[in-house]
């Protein structure tokens, strides 16, 4: 075989790989958009012969050889090109120890898990969704076994979402951020709490969509590339490239904010995706490199930017516009306040910077004894009450607003939840570096976002995959991830909003 | 080869192709529902590597072998495989007539098309289509000439929709119902107006969409299987099996009567669709056998069951509860005679019964001087304003309102029109079989659809793709097709509306 020509077939099967991501991505997007409530056995059909075909052209006999080939002669490739054969052999390498039958059985259940997890949520019913919840844990274990016999299965879990990640680091850094945001909490709650009445009212959905797209806008998102749709939980999602890229909400009648930053999460999350340089569209290389750099985007622009100040009064005046009634007698200090109330809550998605990590860490905790096999699944609620009360101090009055929330289980993503703190985190020492050069305060009152986008586009966003993750944050610093610059930016912030 | 271990490949092939439709499908759909402006491009992409896979699939050498030692052992096989075996060679063997490279090229640049016509509808702009579109009606030309050289091309395209259809065959249809209908039009030209103007006002969307969904329970569809969104131009398109419909409407703020008779229209494709026999999902029988046996059901419901005085005596105190502001003043009567109000008009899909042939002759004609490189397709907006003319004495004040109104072409779907006028036909005659009976009246005027449906499912429906069009239709007939049934059903209905 020839080099170039070997190079042609990389980028043929890559070409096929997009397509039939592109095509199961949709198939998963059309079930929690559009689909009729009856169909989901009709998508487990069509996604279980999508992922054989998938799972052939990954771990088949020609493209093993292929890639052998290309690995063999890495020293002659482009940088870009030997880094393609890298990923596809980590991938495929994993794959080919699941045996197809298994692989397949698991994409058609969990087709069926978010239909049965959308039913459960709704009537609040854990018990309907527990057995098929164990039967994910259970795959997810049987797959580190066979993927990482040497590993604790948790661990296995952990590397696919953040590459490198282990149960040692995740608690070193959980146990860093625990021993200031404690006391941090502690102090606050001595402290005179803010009002967050000004985010409570009636919010007509239309005019929330419609906010929500000037906030698109806003952010600085094509929507000729980016989409935006209603689901139970919000989303985003990329079809076969980053020039498809769309994000999901979920409007709540009585309350803005919460899809207000779901918005701007999401928000975002595509703004990553659609970052990546054009020359990797359609290859291994497109999107983003590790869901704790994802979030460190997504929570970059939630809360660093969205939840400050600056950001708040740039964006009241629209407030005013969209919601005249309800934001009569309200200025935008109240509003900021309203915003960064530190309150022990219920729901993650919805908590302030400072409780946030609290959220993570239950998920985390219940994670790691699952699949340490302390703890049973059928057990998961009482749990999750027990770790609520003893981590937030709140008391968890159904499954629904507790260990129902969340959409990830359903969908297999076990090991994902510390990505959203390790991303909060290096976001804060992302925000630090690029004050060094970009004069975020004045961007941000101004509506600006295009100087932080460009910063952002050139440091992460266009280099997809080309990086293992913590290079690629480590090279954007300019010095090592250190926990405790996210939690010096949270006590200063709060400390100036509570007096302390 | 074993001939079970054969029929067992015989399936696993057929829930392959079903789950390249559905992705297909759902691609498309997702262009004309969702989809960012700017995404086209990464849809062709994605289709285009979809439908090289569905091509080497159905033309691959070991499909082709599987076909065959199953065709020389049919005498063996099952009604049913036996029927599956036919179908798949009769596909296969013009398929691989045509070079791959051109067929997935033409899937590509249909995609392209779709995305270029909404563009030339939304600004009138017949100059920006017609350079793809002269492409489309190229390789529908050319694709002819590899499938069947010895067929005129439009003969082979008519075919597709309606198997058996020839041009001689239309002319012969379409003169008959010109012999009849010039002379009605005539008289009811003749007559005093009926006036309309209790369909136009303000229409709230969405009371139309709640409206739309009532309407699809009344009809008796399954809305556990059948969903409903908005697109440019209505349709009805199923994902991988008759478990999975989707429907769509337009709605205009003026008018309830175009989205509320495009929702009956659809939901008689969907019903069709639906109504496969539980057995035939996943295989190639499932769904509709020909487009004039699905016109057959759309336009049965929508004009011989929808404009029935019995119909509109049942949907009245709908339209009073969705629009009360709009109904005040008015009778059930008044809209039943506004409801079929002849006039010659512009819009094919807005027609009276009585002139909508005439809008499918239009086409007809064009598309057949096309295909017979009579007429170039720059020409076609001047030869479609003439004909309008000509046929309906209308003019025609613009493209968007001309030429550019259906999204046929652009799809690719040349030789379909005639299916409707076709349709239309069958669906008087099985009318008139059907209330040998049911009492359709006395079901009409309580809004009891399921004898109705009962009786279509039983001898239509249920039956999918197990016979020829013809055959089915004659079987469920008892008798030929009469064109003259229709023309007598009009004269009748439009005689006493008119006091002719």
């Amino acid at each position: 075989m020839e080099i170039n020509q070997a190079i042609e077939k990389l980028y043929k099967l890559q070409a096929k790989l997009s397509a039939y991501n592109h095509a199961s991505a949709l198939i998963y997007y059309d079930g929690v958009t559009a689909a009729p409530k009856g169909t989901a056995a009709n998508r487990g059909q069509t996604l279980s012969v999508l992922s054989e075909e998938q799972y052939i052209l990954s771990t088949g006999k020609e493209t093993v050889e292929l890639l052998e080939f290309l690995d063999e002669h890495k020293a002659e490739l482009s940088e870009k090109d030997a880094r393609i054969v890298y990923l596809a052999l980590k991938d495929i390498r994993d794959m080919q120890k699941i045996p197809m039958d298994e692989f397949v059985a698991y994409q058609q259940l969990l087709v069926e898990a978010d239909d049965v997890w959308h039913t459960a949520k709704e009537t609040d019913n854990f018990d309907l969704y527990c057995p098929i919840l164990e039967k994910i844990f259970e795959t997810e274990k049987r797959f580190a076994g066979y993927c990482a016999p040497e590993k604790h299965p948790y661990d296995y879990c952990l590397d696919k979402y953040e590459n490198g990640l282990t149960m040692e680091k995740c608690d070193e850094f959980f146990a860093a951020l625990k021993s200031r945001l404690v006391p941090l909490i502690k102090k606050i709650s001595e402290k005179q709490q803010v009002s967050d009445k000004c985010l409570w009212g009636e919010f007509d959905e239309s005019a929330q969509e419609k906010f929500s797209y000037d906030l698109m806008k806003t952010m600085g998102i094509d929507l000729n590339h980016c989409g935006l749709a209603t689901t139970e939980h919000p989303f985003t999602i990329s079809f076969g490239s980053h020039h498809d890229v769309r994000i999901t909400t979920h409007y709540f009648k009585d309350n803005f904010a919460s899809s207000m930053y779901s918005v701007i999460h999401e928000g975002g999350h595509a703004l990553y995706d659609m970052g990546s340089a054009d020359d990797l569209a359609y290859t291994l290389l497109d999107g983003g490199v590790s869901m704790g750099i994802h979030e460190s985007q997504s929570r970059f622009y939630e809360n660093l930017l969205g939840r400050s100040r600056e950001f708040v009064s740039y964006i009241f005046p629209k407030l005013c516009e969209y919601f005249p009634e309800q934001m009569k007698n309200t200025t935008a200090e109240d509003v900021y306040k309203a915003l960064n109330l530190v309150k022990p809550s219920l729901i993650r998605i919805d908590a302030d910077e400072v409780t946030y990590c609290l959220h993570v860490m239950v998920r985390y905790e219940l994670e790691k004894r699952v699949m340490s096999g302390e703890l049973a699944v059928k057990d998961l609620p009482t749990e999750w009450n027990k770790l609520y009360k003893e981590y937030l101090g709140v008391e968890v009055p159904n499954n629904k607003q507790g260990v129902l929330q969340d959409s990830h289980w359903s969908g297999g993503s076990i090991g994902y939840f510390p990505s959203y703190a390790l991303g909060s985190a290096y976001g804060a020492q992302l925000l630090r570096k690029m004050k060094q050069s970009v004069d975020i305060d004045e961007c941000l009152r101004s509506g600006n976002f295009a100087p932080i986008n460009d910063w952002n586009k050139e440091n992460i966003w266009k280099h997809g995959r080309m990086m293992d993750p913590n290079d690629l944050l480590e090279k954007a610093l300019g010095e090592k991830f250190d926990p405790f610059v996210y939690t010096d930016y949270l006590e200063k912030k709060y400390g100036e909003i509570y007096n302390i």
